[in-house]
């Protein structure tokens, strides 16, 4: 595989202002990235503020696409960062741009690079999503970087694997798609629910969220899912 | 010498929009460089514009100093780098962020790393004093860095030879000890049995070694064992 299809997918997780969007349409083009995918856009989409802060970036809002999730928006990655200041009890791996850039450029497996809403940042449940934090290392005493510079930085650490060709790790299997674990983690879901693991009700979003950091972590490829299903499966079943 | 003391002054030559000047300062402090000059600013200085678009980092622009010529912005610097895309005919090494932060991090001697104006960058009577020439490498489809994102990736490059670097991972627990990983894979075992899981009996082995292999990989901690021994007692119950 060329180090070139190993672009990561760029979210913007619930963006409010057009004009950052727009920003970090350009931030990608610049380092040549060009798969944008945004989740509920405050204010809608398309957005008039886009185009003009996007100085030229056009194609990249052009084919951009929306979602209503951040779980839709990457399903069918396999490999999913969460760029967040870290925050207290989240136990992911953190990265820096540069270290999540040289995963990105060599691991089998499509990437996504989720960013959050200007104000606020990425939600517990969005964090929840990713097997790997993204954080730029940032002064301690002064750290506000918006989301176009936190944008500009994935893709620029990226850009410096673009034309390298990395050795194949074929006998590696990528993750699976986030949709196949999802998969997975409705079907333990629809089998504990009747069994009262997920009450009382106050503490049932809290017992979701674990459950899916701890079947998140792992990185299970397309087989071992598949034997997770069966295993859920056979445990379904009356004993023989 | 410690690292700290090599931070590069940031020169700004004939800087347009005071909004620009103030997101510099703010990229600038974001990665820990606090000083910055700037050469004949278009509309004088202060410029009431840079101040809200710094975000906070007025210690930057309140002790930001003006020259009116190049030569004395950079007169006290013993390494200077001139940022800019390739000219025609510039004789002079052409360094990415990245090699210029590790000489600036390396060498004796205090180093300034000059920006021009924001339409037509610097003039060649710049260039010419400068060693080096600073570019980043762009899409060369698609290249339209801003001012401030020009300065932020430098400074960027240049942080990360601080020490200060990533925060600590307390609470990154390590995988829990291989008895309590062989604890919660008996459990499974003595569930999925009477299920008929396991059979064939020739299938066996083979079944409960790919088993252990698919938990094996997460490298689940204490607590993250401790949640899936739960869901799996959980399962044994009768509905409710």
């Amino acid at each position: 595989m060329s180090a070139e299809n190993n672009a990561p997918v760029i979210v913007l997780v619930r963006p409010q202002l057009g004009e950052n969007i727009g920003k970090a349409a350009r931030a990608m083009l610049n380092f040549g990235l060009t798969e944008l995918r945004m989740v509920a856009p405050r204010d809608g989409w398309p957005n008039p503020s886009a185009g003009p802060a996007a100085a030229g970036a056009d194609e990249v809002l052009d084919k951009a696409q929306v979602f209503s999730t951040t779980a839709e928006a990457v399903a069918d990655c396999a490999h999913i960062y969460a760029t967040t200041v870290r925050k207290r009890g989240v136990t992911k791996p953190v990265l820096t741009p540069e270290q999540a850039a040289n995963e990105i450029a060599t691991q089998e497996g499509r990437s996504a690079i989720m960013f959050g809403a200007e104000r606020s940042g990425l939600e517990t449940e969005d964090v929840a999503l990713a097997r790997a934090i993204l954080t730029v290392p940032i002064n301690p005493e002064f750290g506000s970087l918006n989301l176009a510079q936190a944008v500009i930085l994935a893709a620029y650490e990226w850009s410096k694997h673009r034309n390298l060709v990395m050795p194949p790790q074929e006998d590696l299997l990528p993750p699976a798609p986030q949709e196949e674990l999802d998969g997975l983690i409705a079907h333990l879901d629809r089998m504990l629910e009747p069994k009262g693991y997920f009450l009382p009700e106050s503490r049932a979003e809290a017992s979701r969220r674990t459950m899916r950091n701890v079947l998140t972590k792992p990185g299970w490829n397309h087989l071992e899912v598949r034997t997770l299903r069966g295993i859920l499966s056979s445990l379904e079943r009356e004993d023989r």
